[in-house]
């Protein structure tokens, strides 16, 4: 019978990625996972679809064009475009069971039907950690995250990296004190272009919009404060701006900063940046936006803020939160095509057991009681000769090889060959089991420092 | 400005868990993962969203009606409904790039509209594993399979369960040597329901199909089999059926048995079922069901197979497989809703620091040092009395209070508090890290036992 054939294709925008990539981004994926839970985040694993009118009750604009929205039976749907409507949408449904502040992580795919680009996706992983009061929430839980995003770059094997900071209170303040209030969106927008066009053109383009040169001027003259934390809130101070929204800024600014550094992020991996607003309608306090200095050009890696309130479309409550994200997929694309990380692992294993015999018997239970020593284990089982078996080995970049030919079998021992290193050695199962636990005790260890 | 509030829903059939219940979710999900890794599978993450014509290349009838299925501008699209499709994408398309025997685990959510209904879920977690040979794969992988399932259930905590063992080939052989092969599906049908509906009753419904009583008498003198698996297989040997079929599978489950017991699953957790067929054009030898001796009304926790051919509607090449799947979010149902297992932790936090005093620095510095010594700590900073402030730690069940007021401040000490014995005791920052250091060798060394 003749088939038909399809050729597979996986769609464009849609990460796939070959075994020893997907080791390495599992691996930055459980780094992220446990630099939040040592925070004491709870997990949180929302339904990918859900229904229309629940997502969409707030969207608009772009983020409705790009949902991927369809019909199955009755039932209007919709996949998360984010995870923060699916958490409204949980601290609400679940509010009696939560306890505030309810702090919670979630890593997990979402979709956007974007225009394919290159380091674009359609499907892509966000990993949020937000904090959630009822009622009320206090500051200093802005200056923890901060504290989070250093632990889980510094996990990630990052140094050098700037977690940028400001506080909207600061130039809703401002525009406030400016009578420019309705505005400030347009003017928030040439601000957000000062790194794309520079500073003269930003000047221009609010010139535009006709506001008087005054304000300009205080405008720029705020937005240029580009100095050490303490100097930015001194700085800030003798701009002598009379608002109450203003004032409240710098106040929370200056707390925030304060605990910034008790929480241990040194003061070259944060700074204050009066140019961040992130979004025009959503954050309502603190902001931030973190770079790596060698490869800014890769734009922010982890952003976020403060809002006022989590689920007004789903609740009367007041649920203030913070939080920020990760975008997983977008980062480890730009880090790999970038060549900035690169795989360095092929093998789940730490050992493939190949043999030269015809019956496997031996083999198997070397292979057996390497696992149930707790050494991740692969045996290579089809005939053939001992060449080809070296071979994959090889190609799966296997740290160590066991082989087993007639004489060790007679010997009662097996051959462990270091495959970086070449060196081979004959040796009991229990000389290779404590060879091993003594190799991960060592690593153990080098982790700890 | 009224707003209209959008009752909040997640969708029937959509399994969305509190925290305690995603703690333990995901303590399972990882101890599979790690299950896996142990025996050298290698992790993939293929699209939740595939093309429509790809996922349902082989597809048809309950599948077809079950996909959740839509189009995106001009794209037919559709979302996964097993691992085994993209699998066979998968492979095709980077066929090149990969080794072979090539091993591979996924733990990803598929998607079945099925009618919603206590237990079954329309998104649920599929956990498979698959070893895909290029042309060839030998028996011994079958016997490999066994192992995992063994390994990956005790670690679940389980001990006594059955992984029953078939082999297709027996079956089809038998038939064929009765002249059967036409009927073979109603047959294996009118089998599939022994468990339900009785020995007698299959007869009957085998005798409907117009076969001889000869025919019907072997077929049930084969699945009344029911000893041990020595024994089954001299049972086997002595119904002396003279089809080649027949003794290719007689052969490959002596060889299977034989290794299975090698690779260390002992014999009160496996047994050869004949009964066992598991869907009717899928498998073409081995075939696993696994059960829960003291919950065997839950049905087969783990499932699979071997197949001739994974990708046939993708690629001509020959790419024989055996595989396994753990359908973690039914089992977790099941599991917690019969009182099987329950959780048994609210919080990922092992510590939680409190205070009476305003300024937060010191709360803030003695987390900060828990943190960087790896104690995963969570601070409590809202404005609230000590009284709340420990609720609040009752509520998320943390194993440890840290308590921290003028007295402890002016000693240099925090009161480490056990919140389950209630123990309290005054101790330096670095006797608490030490503390937590012991605790968790002492816990390693209990996991290494």
């Amino acid at each position: 019978m003749e088939k038909d054939i399809i050729k597979p294709k996986t769609l464009p925008g849609f990460m796939e990625l070959l075994p020893d990539e997907q080791i390495l981004f599992n691996e930055m994926k459980q780094k992220i996972q446990n630099s939040y839970e040592k925070f004491g985040f709870l997990p949180l694993d929302t339904p990918i679809i859900e229904s229309a009118d629940i997502l969409l009750a707030k969207a608009g604009g772009e983020t409705e064009k790009q949902i991927y929205r369809f019909t199955k039976g009755e039932n209007d749907l919709a996949l998360r475009f984010d995870l923060t409507v699916p958490l409204a949408k949980y601290v609400t449904e679940y509010y009696q069971n939560l306890s505030f502040p309810f702090r919670r992580y979630q890593i997990g795919k979402v979709y956007r039907g974007e225009k394919a680009q290159r380091g674009r996706f359609r499907e892509f992983y966000q990993c949020d950690i937000d904090i959630i009061g009822d009622g009320e929430l206090n500051i200093i839980n802005d200056a923890e995250l901060p504290s989070v995003i250093y632990n889980t770059f510094k996990e990630l094997g990052f140094d050098k990296f700037t977690i940028c900071i400001n506080n909207r209170k600061l130039l809703n303040g401002l525009f406030e004190s400016c009578n420019l209030k309705n505005q400030s969106a347009d003017i928030l927008r040439a601000i957000d272009k000062i790194d794309k066009i520079g500073k003269e053109s930003v000047v221009n383009e609010i010139k535009k919009l006709g506001i008087e040169e005054d304000k300009i001027n205080l405008i720029m003259k705020f937005i240029s404060i580009n100095t050490t934390v303490e100097d930015t809130i001194e700085e800030l101070q003798k701009l002598n701006i009379q608002n109450e929204t203003f004032s409240n800024g710098l106040l929370e600014l200056q707390e925030l900063v304060k605990y910034i550094k008790i929480f241990g992020v040194p003061e070259g991996n944060f700074k204050i940046d009066l140019t961040i607003a992130r979004g025009l309608d959503y954050y309502t306090g603190t902001v931030y936006e973190t770079f790596l200095d060698e490869y800014r050009f890769l734009g922010s890696v982890c952003s976020g803020g403060r809002y006022d309130n989590l689920a007004e479309y789903y609740t009367d409550k007041k649920l203030p939160g913070v939080g920020i994200s990760i975008g997983l997929s977008r980062l480890f694309f730009q880090l790999t095509y970038n060549n900035i990380i690169k795989p360095n692992k092929k093998s789940t294993a730490d050992v493939l057991v190949i043999s030269m015999i015809e019956d496997l018997s031996k083999p198997a239970e070397i292979a057996t009681i390497l696992r149930n020593n707790g050494i991740n284990t692969q045996i290579y089982v089809e005939k053939a000769k001992i060449k080809k078996q070296f071979k994959y080995a090889n190609s799966l970049e296997v740290p160590y090889v066991i082989v087993l030919g007639e004489d060790e079998i007679k010997n009662g021992t097996v051959s462990l060959k270091n495959m970086e290193t070449g060196e081979q050695c004959e040796l009991t199962i229990d000389e290779v089991v404590s060879k091993f636990w003594q190799e991960n005790e060592k690593n153990q260890a080098i982790n700890m420092e």
